[in-house]
């Protein structure tokens, strides 16, 4: 090539830049008019209509001046997706999984276990469950006031209004006709500012106990701690005010599986006595934010709401979607804003995490079966406190482990590497406590295999633990077609006389 | 704001990006410019000097032809990285963790076993370590020629001379002067077209019997696969041809630790029989390729030579730089071309992945040496083969996955969901085995725990397995100073006279 012809060309090269760049500059005109417009259009849509007050319960009111944050909520009644996967719109655990019958064998959990459905049904669902038992005065249990703590925006309303320590005393059912609004607005929103805030104090206290000004995180962070106020390990601390349980992040020593369980341990807490093993267990809540923390998305900076509440535009303005869901049911909006990949490609990723960590979890279940039927055999055939206590202790830790990786829901995704390690150590423990049962049952002369349990179903489970499932739906049914209804009829009388009303502007 | 001064805005706003126009496409013609100069620079750089013969050996030959990927190729000889990380060039496994010693009682690994180095070092290491003993005749094992196999392009001349099978036929001595030129050039290209090329039948054969067609595999499998040629899981078949060690890869029923795991089952192949459990084991070789198959980064298309071998710009040129490493040594050219963190946090992301997997890891190495030494116990008390055999195949596999974890080295940052997983399976088999040794042992009237070996060092923990280190390692300095030497020796005169000699062009 010559050095003419080359600078002929690189000067054509130049004159076809130039043509192109002065059509770019034309259109980038064009969209800044646009913008501009669009900017105007979006002011005028957002004048307030309603006057919100403060603790105002009702979602609806809120919805007034933000429909379409309210609409999209209303999306978490939509239970399509679910129904589209797996057939059914409340999955019941027990009858996917009856090894959780025994697991929980002694408490609630063992009642009933369906995996919840969206915010929408938070009330509705916990007056279903047989968790919540059916009490006929308010007087009776068998849950206490704490269980409302975390199903409704009325909840804020009364502890401003009772005292959080006041909150905490009592019954569930005391609370039956105040707390019917199901979790929305005002569990998240201050109602001046619309800025998001913490309304639970389990988590400021948590903060201060771990020497963190929750007042001075970001709104990134808050992305995240709006949804930490619920979806995480919590206990019902009977020593800290007298006649209360008062609602406890378990956090002192750190979010980790070890760190909270050393916390349990050191204070000497159960949540309830197995009924087979005796052991004295804990119920891991549901570690959400603990173990998200563990994962890449955290540690990229990536908040709760990016995946589950990403921004969405209607009519020219962006807002959050407030249908709070699985972002696998919306993964244009979600992980598709970051990962370039297919969505068939991402879904197989998650899958594939999901099942290499829920193969060894559902392991750690069976072997927590045969430790607790195991200790049982023991104890039938005289085993002593002595004999049992570090067994006991064994039964506690593994299932603990096993428990803080399966109730932290999404936690095999959000963090497998870290959920993998807590099941392995589960299993080790388990599998230690089940030599220590061999030799203690060799010493009491039953040297064998103790015969795993028939629970090939709920029902068979049920049985074998010696639940009276037929009372206890009785009861339920009873419960909701007597005292629900009168419960709600109440709280309708007492919404039409208070002064949160909506009161529109113009 | 009035719409005449909106449109005089919006034309100043169109003036000042014309100008920064012109001033960017100034640059980008001299841009342009710059990348044909640059061009015709690496034009005439890349004049070839030597001519190199097929199956040429000498990575100096080529070196003349592509200095800079022959330059880069001797950055393996460099061990600061390690030092600087671990305060060794040449970290001794069985030092760092004398359980190794106990679990491969038996075999050669618990003589001797080091962190592997560079490829510059390949034939060096394998003289040196004590697993290749001391031979002194060609006839003299204890190894057998398929040994070197991954260590030289070599091999590729000596299989096209002796044939496939007969190489894989005799001793490793016996090859001593043939095997000199450590992993190099010859051993992944092409000597014509510089191509990749694949030139261990090993994994030709694997791919077939998996019914692939490895030619027609692209370029960028190509960066993968010339290192899957060894970096992977194998065995030596004694079955396929009279008198042969033929290198197999174990992948007719899939690459993760459970089909392989079944395809050495179904031939019941063992390595070596463990000298305190009796257990016919498997070693694990180096399943690198598998594990990362089952990792993001292959699953998104990213190559071996992507990370270990990134491209390097020099001089105008671009070429991929030979000096195979740890990516972490390497940072900016490796991680950061596609993740955007600073490279301490891509550091710390890395690290925490590997230490959750250790920690497991770490655990199920102890609860393996506990079963090779309760399974003695058992054995010294009496058991019989009856007893023992589903205690062996236990210890068997849960040893084997232990080893596809650990021997697979990168695999816990590769696919760390997947090694967890495998880890977990093997601690629920060991402590599965365990309960039936407690069950077999409290027959044999010992009911209690046996006691943990003091196998504080390797020093200990070779004793406690009964190796004489001692004359071992004078037997291996004796190899050192008088066979080695004649080795390259001869090797020296053949190279000499063979007519594989560099011829200058010009």
């Amino acid at each position: 090539m010559t050095t003419h012809s080359k600078s002929s060309k690189r000067t054509l090269l130049n004159w076809g830049l130039f043509i192109a760049t002065v059509v770019v500059v034309f259109l980038l005109g064009l969209l800044a008019s646009s913008i501009i417009e669009r900017r105007a259009e979006a002011a005028y849509v957002n004048v307030p209509k309603a006057e919100i007050g403060q603790f105002e319960p009702r979602n609806e009111v809120w919805g007034q001046n933000y429909p379409r944050e309210f609409q999209s909520y209303y999306g978490t009644a939509d239970t399509t997706f679910r129904s589209k996967h797996n057939g059914n719109a409340t999955i019941d655990m027990l009858e996917v999984d009856p090894r959780l019958v025994v697991l929980w064998a002694g408490y609630g959990f063992a009642k009933d276990y369906k995996q919840g459905r969206g915010h929408y049904y938070a009330v509705t669902d916990i007056h279903n469950t047989l968790r919540t038992g059916a009490p006929k005065t308010p007087d009776s249990g068998p849950m206490p006031s704490t269980c409302m703590t975390c199903k409704s925006p009325d909840v804020p309303r009364l502890m401003n209004q009772k005292g959080v320590a006041a909150f905490y005393t009592g019954t569930f059912a005391e609370l039956g006709p105040e707390v019917v609004n199901p979790i929305g607005c005002a569990d998240c929103h201050d109602n001046e500012t619309m800025n998001l805030t913490i309304t639970r104090p389990a988590l400021v206290e948590a903060f201060e106990r771990m020497e963190r000004d929750i007042k001075k995180v970001s709104h990134q962070e808050m992305r995240s701690l709006v949804c930490a106020q619920c979806h995480v390990e919590y206990y019902f601390d009977k020593k800290k005010v007298d006649g209360a349980q008062y609602l406890t992040f378990p956090w002192d020593n750190g979010f980790s599986a070890e760190a909270m369980e050393e916390y349990y341990d050191n204070i000497e807490f159960s949540d309830w006595t197995h009924s087979l093993s005796k052991a004295p267990m804990l119920k891991a809540q549901h570690p959400g934010y603990e173990t998200y923390m563990t994962g890449i998305h955290a540690q990229r900076g990536v908040s709760c709401a990016d995946c589950h509440m990403p921004y969405k535009s209607e009519g020219g303005q962006k807002f959050t979607d407030h249908k709070m869901q699985s972002p696998l049911n919306n993964i244009s909006n979600s992980c598709q804003v970051c990962h370039r990949e297919e969505a068939g490609t991402l879904l197989a990723n998650v899958y594939e995490r999901q099942d290499k960590i829920l193969e060894n979890r559902d392991k750690l279940e069976e072997l927590l079966v045969r430790a607790h039927v195991e200790a049982k055999k023991a104890w039938d055939l005289g085993a002593t406190e002595t004999n049992m206590k570090d067994i006991l202790t064994g039964i506690r830790h593994a299932q603990w482990r096993w428990d803080y990786a399966a109730a932290s829901h999404g936690a095999s995704f959000h963090s497998p590497v870290e959920i993998g390690r807590v099941i392995s150590t589960g299993i080790t423990i388990a599998q230690e406590t089940r030599i220590k049962l061999a030799r203690l049952l060799a010493d009491l002369d039953f040297n064998q295999e103790v015969p795993y349990p028939d629970i090939a179903t709920k029902a068979k489970a049920q049985e074998f633990i010696g639940l009276d499932m037929a009372k206890l739906n009785a009861e339920k049914q009873e419960f909701l077609t007597t005292v629900v209804p009168e419960w709600k009829k109440q709280a309708e009388e007492r919404e039409k006389t208070y002064d949160l009303k909506p009161e529109p502007k113009n």
